[in-house]
């Protein structure tokens, strides 16, 4: 995520803009949608076409609406799902950070294994979730793996669901030996499950985009509408009807493509969140709170493969 | 549910447009308001009704904008309901693994037989209920069920209710024979009250659609639109009137009838939810925590009927 | 409620139009302004008033647009008060069913007196609940009456509360004699108060339509607006005034008519919620919980007193 | 709030409308642009100022759309509060009768103190709620009071807060002696803590109008709309210019105006919640449940100061 | 945040306007495309440059749809986050005042010190935030502090977090030792954990603006309509086109401009909420409840370095 100030240089936001991958694709359909309008604009001025073409601009006003209609149904559900995706790691945060605390005021004060156990295999979760939500965990990426603890994971799928079985595990133990009362359990568990909850949150939206007939059909009717309008307004306009359906074209397209663009917000594009950045921040709260130190740390900000 | 990637590639997704039941359906119509407007056309041109027919653009302009508005609506409500719906199935997941990681921790571990049966009617109540709410529970789709399971089924109209008060009957006993302790009892009925709520909360969702009235409304709207648009376009447009009352007809229909489609996101369309799919994979999930190992898979992924 | 197959017949659902007790209505008050506009055009057209008339479709594309916003705004607040009434009842047959298991696994098997009591309770609860949302509880829809209790609900106006209220005194009364334990009675008490939310819930729908100042000035701008459609039309149409203002009457009537039906919707109009029919499906869900038998249907489906 | 029949007689609600306060302030404004719209047209014609005025309607087309998104925003913001407000209140009925049902139920029948002084609190609360959203508590509107608490409240400038305080420090004292058990005692806190969350959020619905800046800019766009209005209409409609004006200005200004009526939905105009109607009606249940009687009802409904 | 009466003086309102910062910098851009229009108008006159330049106001007519669409979400999605944030201190000052009675009730009468402490802490935590969510915490704007503290502050980037630390050590210290129960225990963290949760859902809200795709499109979208506004105007309206362009530049970045406003709810413009008056409010309760005193009030109301 580009972190910016609102309120801030008009311009100077307006200058990130060419150095944009989604913007690129953008900027590369433009001038495509271009050179067709001018293709298109020469030949009826070359062949004297202009009888057998009768468009109104009218008809694409209303067109226009309906599609504008469309394309807010697609911004909304699209930052809906953006926006679910952050209230669920702010609540992973204030999660993490909540059971540091009950951990470190449960078990008593000697007992530093508990702590070392809990700050690291929280931090690996959030680390893991953060991954296990784009290609899949790289154990590298993990903190103070043992070489058991390496082999362990490499034979498992979801790495996440496993750090938390690995913690409820511990859990139990100590339940189970009395070192933690009933209430304590009753109470860490519905923490420990709220950790499984955002889980299955992040991944059902990253797994169910906007229903596949809705895709498709902005699709088709952007390409259409796109591709018909140089027919509407070549009578009127001539030339000048070239940079006209480039910037309605621009104007469809961006909203439609930054609408994909936000729809997976754990990968790394420039407006997806910062969930890489988030985990590690959690990762330093926890060691704080139960070992009192901050762990090095091996990761600068995150770099975007795909700038802006 | 096609799986497809967001922010894939444009062309490849129309591709697959056409091979769509609903999409046949809009094509069929888009092509019989086409042969109406062609007659209408013909009709007006050959007995020189044109001083007869006075209408303006202005008019279905407006009417438009009405009408998109209730497309928007329409929209709106179908999605929420899909998107609902979505939430329960992920919630059942979540609700599904914990209940397993419950019982696996609160029984002693020498007890397989629990594990065997929670297992068995976890998976079996899922499956059940992606099966009821579409055509009703074949008992051939559940897994391991005994002749006398079968038996006792086959009575029962309401399979997952049944399914149900089978788990909450040996969790009771259990109860009542101490295996369990009275905090156990209380959070484990929780649990299982709450997948009664997810099946509750499906069955309101398949069994009410939009209110009458709208959906009849909605039709009729769009049919009188299409029928009096010709009128409206001949004059200015002549023969071009047959390409452009298709084009608005397929915008507006096509809004329609993908809202009638994922507003019972329960069924086999390729926009209703893979149900199935994901009542397997708590199968799988919760087989792995309660008996470490993988039921064999007697299904692949869930053909669709009606593909797109 | 009319019960209708989505994504079925399209002229089928149309045909049922013309019996609908709204769209009567509806087509009453067009046909009205269908005379009004003829009468109007004649009146310009004999005495030659043309030149006194300068007005403008723009201006009605303009107020038209006003207006399909406040229409939406309309549609959408009458219909999630529809919405929710529909939630709130399935919370409700959520609710019976599990205090129903709830009552049967906390009492001892052989108790069949609070069984039947609680079925009974529970069952003339919802019946009462429905029918209290209509014109009032007419005591003969309840079922097994003892005369004692049908003279005492005879003193009553609010018959559901005071069905509530002798629910809870029997759970009191069995706390307080040592048959249910503390804590089954918090947790029974948390149930038995969330069937009185339910109808509170219900009680503020009803009685809470959107402030008057909106009906009045919604209704007071589409009258305005069809009775001067006719001045902007007449001068570019002619006697084609007539049809087009009903059109565009019809469109803006129709969507403010089924707001005001769908907003209370416990009656009997055709878009209503079918609260009887729930209710007596709890009653027959209840009945077989708790005393294992399916009481005699001395109802059929309701049937409406406006068909739609 | 004026209580109405939805559905009911069409032209029997737009009769009201002429005995409205805020339908008053809207006449006398459209009145005051009817007479700057004239002054401006005869100024144009006197001294033949056309050729110096080049205006398009198409522009306030353009205006007037962005100008309906932002009233439509203005609508659901305030919308939103007034209905939020009204859970608020329905909370408090369910809540209050709950409490008194929970003190019903746990102290011993015999002890009528405790049932007087919980009737006579929480109906003063709710009534002094009501009153403490208006301009204030007038300690007249109490009910019961003892000369001893009149005295003690007049020096409190927030009454309902002490109401509170007082039935908390009751229940504290009856834990304290042993009266209500442990459970029973936090059972009650949760309901007691319930009221001063609703009172809390009625306070923030209260003080928390909409931005100002939304405010003021919608007022000044409006202002600007309306004024610059004549110009663009005044060439093509010469004198039907007024009543057009007049027309537009009455859609737009009412709209805003309604929107600034039902935001604080606490006092006495017609649209606002029936506050003090609602207080009574707990005030009537609280008593009947507690005391088994009906309190002398010292008022009837509430007189609105601002009719409409 | 300004305070103003909603419903009162229509012009009065107006009149505040010239003295805003937001407005100002509205100004300058307004007169800023006013001179570029005037410049354009004035080359195209002086070199005959009209038979290169043909436009059309339907073209910016269609833009001006889908605009007003993405003006509208920006507008919707920054008055959500303002009003979340106003919901989130709502719930701060009641889950304070509610921790301020639970001590004063749990505690004994006699223990002064706790009382003390906690609402000196309480108050401490809610000032700290309302300065840490704007440029970070004074030292000097907390009440009370001993040296100590303000040393062991001084050494802390976060200082609310670690307020929020020492409250829950001293409540731990106080189960420890016997003082409180168990069941208090928890109740008290259970309040002290939301706490923590409205401290990360204001950071949550501060910390993430509305993507930055959006952000930059948006701007460049009004940049690129307000430059091409008067090619489309000049033709027609000739000089008008100056006040025109000026006008509609003036609707448009009124709007994109107060998004930006109040999206970050925090700080001291004319629409941030009024989190330093709050504090104070809670302050004043805290103290109220727990000590029978009002602390000195070192402030008056805030000034706002941006004066609306």
């Amino acid at each position: 995520m580009i972190l910016y100030k609102t309120n801030g240089d008009w311009f100077g936001d307006i200058r990130h803009l060419f150095t944009s991958y989604t913007m690129q694709k953008i900027v590369r359909s433009v001038i495509g949608i271009g050179i067709y309008a001018a293709v298109f604009v020469w030949l009826v001025e070359f062949f004297r076409l202009e009888d057998f073409l009768v468009m109104d601009t009218m008809m694409f006003s209303l067109l226009g609406v309906i599609l504008s209609l469309f394309l807010g149904f697609r911004t909304n559900t699209a930052y809906d799902r953006w926006w679910e995706a952050r209230k669920q790691w702010g609540a992973l945060v204030n999660n993490c950070r909540n059971l540091a605390i009950y951990v470190d005021s449960m078990w008593p004060e000697s007992d530093t294994g508990i702590r070392r156990f809990m700050a690291k295999h929280i931090a690996n979760f959030c680390i893991g979730l953060a991954w296990h939500l784009r290609a899949g965990v790289d154990l590298d990426k993990l903190v103070y793996l043992s070489p058991e603890e390496e082999a362990y994971y490499k034979t498992k799928d979801h790495v996440p669901n496993f750090i938390a079985l690995r913690i409820f595990q511990r859990i139990a133990a100590a339940h189970r030996d009395g070192t933690i009362s009933e209430g304590d359990y009753l109470n860490i568990k519905a923490q420990h499950q709220s950790l499984l909850d955002i889980l299955g949150a992040c991944e059902r939206i990253k797994k169910t985009p906007i229903p596949f007939s809705y895709n498709v059909y902005l699709k088709l009717f952007i390409s259409a509408y796109g591709l018909l309008l140089p027919c509407g307004l070549q009578e009127s306009f001539g030339w000048t009807t070239v940079p006209l359906t480039m910037l309605v074209f621009f104007a469809l397209l961006g909203i439609e493509l930054m609408g994909e663009e936000i729809e997976d917000p754990f990968g790394l594009d420039c407006n997806d969140l910062p969930t890489g950045d988030i985990a590690h921040t959690i990762k330093r709260n926890v060691f704080e709170i139960l070992e009192d130190r901050t762990p090095a740390d091996r990761e600068n900000k995150e770099l975007y493969t795909k700038v802006f």
